[in-house]
């Protein structure tokens, strides 16, 4: 297999159109050395249409259905797409991908819509979507370090599902993790998983942005490693969501894509995979893509409202929606660009709607975190106003494992998020365990009169 | 679909042997009305083998993380060896099964095996296996809906994972769902799930035999339908796991599957899916299978020691590994007729051994729920005895997600479980947010002088 990937390249190159400069992916590089902009991983697409679209989807079919390592990955099944250069033995893999695409009749028809799906990315390894981003980290990492480059660990700051990946993919490859956190602003389930897989983790009495700071600094030094986004290897893996999903749908491209939205790497990814498979010839339109953003944490919603004209940095509130409370997001650029190509629009929800959105939709049997709560919220506004229409078809991308929000489920239904529907609040009813009693109840509860 | 499948039949009968007594599967009944023991969902074998067992593998291969329902189950792409009569308009599906084939070259090399998997089905729609048996009993109950069977609501008596999926299994097929838990003995995390899915949550003020035996009460009212495992429907999902572990070792069978046990009803599953490949010619021995119980909830253990020749209950006492802390399993008939069929073993593991097996795991990349760290000492121990050879292959069964007990790794790293081995404890390290500082500190944990 590596002897035919040996046709396909990727490097880095430089996001400002005026300046493109070109790096090699085993470089220790993340932002560009001339001009100071983000970077991107650039495939040679024309080494790519050596095939033609058909023959790229019959191949990603045929693996798909794989159960052999690495076609047994959502994200290396698709590796002449992703870093088309790592060997076999480099990979770092624990099954990322191949998430479901739930539906379901009750709830599409409740939203009045042609066909609705949720891209279930929280059902996953560690519980999040950053899993598809971390196996290509890692494995870069990893062929990297065969190759001599010394590199002695890996580093992020974060304050939940980054650190969690990092720490679990740093932990099957062998390498060594350092985390940064805030001191006593992290969730005691969000600080347990990269303590469990074995990272280094230390707490700075700074806030998010502080910890940022130092480990930018700290990757200065010789070995180690940055993992966080503005790193965009981990776009390469996010993007075959994209490409996951059309193939789920049998290779037809949906009305609409909905995702939440901080600090905005994700967005970026998804429209790559959607350009990559235009451009190769997968796919013949691209979808229109929503952008949602928390209310309390709206910088690039406030920009939209001006055509993207401007963009102003907020002071991000405390939102329910932790994982997106970003006011400054690092990759604002490329999500305007992408916004601006797919027809983009960008939708805010406040606490209490994207608390009753969550709450709605686990009533079809979903358990959703509040940032497919945001998602949801801005699906129904979007419904309401018009914008998506009845009868269209649309994605929604559930970015997180609700299971890793206790503690906004148990909010929700104490009543305690102002604002939110009552009627959604279901409560635990208390009974003398006597058969007679208990039927009473039951009667009552089922209106059997 | 449904014309061919139609030459496939199942029914329940009772498990025993002098009695058989068979029923229909739309019969409302969980016990045979003659002799009072657990029924077994019973196919026509013959009929099963009008194809090859090598038809079968092609079959099943065919339908392997097929992109269309209901071959996007993993219990339905296996369906006329499940429920063969269930229309597709009835199957109740979140997309379950699949699950990955977890493996580490460096851990497989740490317990010295020739090969190791982890089987992940806590990576789940609602965090557990119970996932793979309620599919089944939803499309079942369903189905009976649809031909005029007065059914109302689902109910189960639950102090975790069997709630959790109900209550969202229930909510996607729009059934009423009644859960009975002992008031205070659960906690919050496990206690919001069904709440959130829209259940009528009751709390008694009981303990969980109180409660099973409640449930037991009103399910013989007329229109509530027993969801509890003594209901044999929930197995013909579960068993489905050994199919699939043999399908994604392309059709070898492991030497040994270690499962972790308490009520029982999984691990009469696992050897059920194996005596149905054996019988339809897809495979040619049976695995060894290694039924792992806490010290603290050993009943099964105390019998194996006696050869099986008595069975006593036990008074379980609390052990971390809460969803097997049972005295007196339910499925204790059935389990030992499996483990008599698979040279089986039972293996007991204390608090500290099953909590240092999982916490030593997690530092290759998992995330262990104790159930899971009970299989994991349980092999340890086996291979430090000889029972298991070096060199042999061995798949775990992980039952549940870790993000289900975070209490478990806050306790673990925290030093409160005693007896635990303290090496493996990982600590969170702060410092001052300055960079000479942290690096100073960087330098001396990664031991670079």
């Amino acid at each position: 297999m590596v002897s035919t990937l040996t046709r396909y390249k990727a490097e880095f190159e430089c996001i400002n159109d005026s300046c493109k400069t070109r790096y090699d992916l085993n470089e220790v590089v993340y932002e560009c050395r001339k001009c100071g902009s983000l970077l991107q991983v650039s495939h040679d697409l024309n080494a790519l249409k050596s095939i033609s679209g058909e023959e790229w989807k019959n191949l990603f079919d045929s693996r798909f259905r794989s159960v052999k390592f690495p076609n047994s990955s959502g994200i290396w099944n698709k590796r002449e797409w992703v870093l088309p250069h790592i060997e076999d033995k480099n990979i770092v893999t624990s099954g990322e991908g191949l998430s479901h695409l739930f539906s379901s009749d009750r709830l599409t028809e409740d939203l009045g819509l042609g066909s609705f799906y949720v891209k279930q990315c929280g059902i996953s390894h560690t519980g999040s979507f950053k899993d598809l981003g971390m196996t290509v980290l890692l494995s870069q990492v990893k062929q990297m370090i065969a190759s001599g480059v010394p590199i002695r660990a890996v580093a992020c700051a974060s304050s939940g599902d980054t650190s969690a990946a990092l720490a679990s993919y740093a932990a099957k490859a062998g390498i060594p993790a350092i985390i940064f956190l805030p001191a006593g602003k992290v969730s005691q389930a969000q600080l347990i998983q990269p303590v469990s897989n074995g990272a280094k983790v230390i707490a700075l009495d700074t806030d998010f942005d502080g910890c940022m700071q130092i480990v930018k600094e700290v990757t200065r030094e010789a070995g180690i490693y940055l993992a966080n986004s503005m790193n965009s290897l981990r776009i390469e893996g996010q993007k075959t969501i994209s490409v996951e999903i059309t193939q789920q749908l049998e290779w037809k491209v949906p009305d609409w894509i909905v995702i939440p939205g901080g600090n905005l790497g994700n967005v970026s990814a998804l429209g790559a995979g959607f350009e990559m498979m235009l451009s190769l010839g997968l796919i013949d339109k691209l979808p229109r893509i929503v952008l949602a953003q928390a209310e309390h944490a709206n910088p690039l919603y406030l920009s939209y409202l001006k055509n993207f004209e401007s963009f102003e940095p907020v002071v991000a509130k405390t939102t329910l929606a932790s994982a997106i409370q970003i006011g400054n997001p690092v990759s604002i650029q490329k999500a305007i660009k992408t916004l601006q190509r797919f027809q983009g629009i960008v939708e805010q929800a406040s606490e209490s709607e994207l608390a009753d959105a969550a709450s709605r939709a686990d009533l079809f049997g979903l358990y959703n975190d509040p940032h497919t709560g945001v998602a949801l919220a801005a699906l129904e506004k979007l419904l309401k106003k018009g914008t998506i229409s009845k009868g269209q078809s649309v994605v929604v991308i559930s970015t997180a494992h609700g299971l890793k929000f206790t503690e906004f489920k148990l909010k929700f239904h104490g009543g305690e998020i102002p604002g939110a529907d009552s009627k959604l609040i279901n409560s635990i009813h208390r009974v003398e365990p006597k058969p007679g009693k208990v039927m009473d109840l039951i009667r009552n509860l089922l209106h059997l009169g």
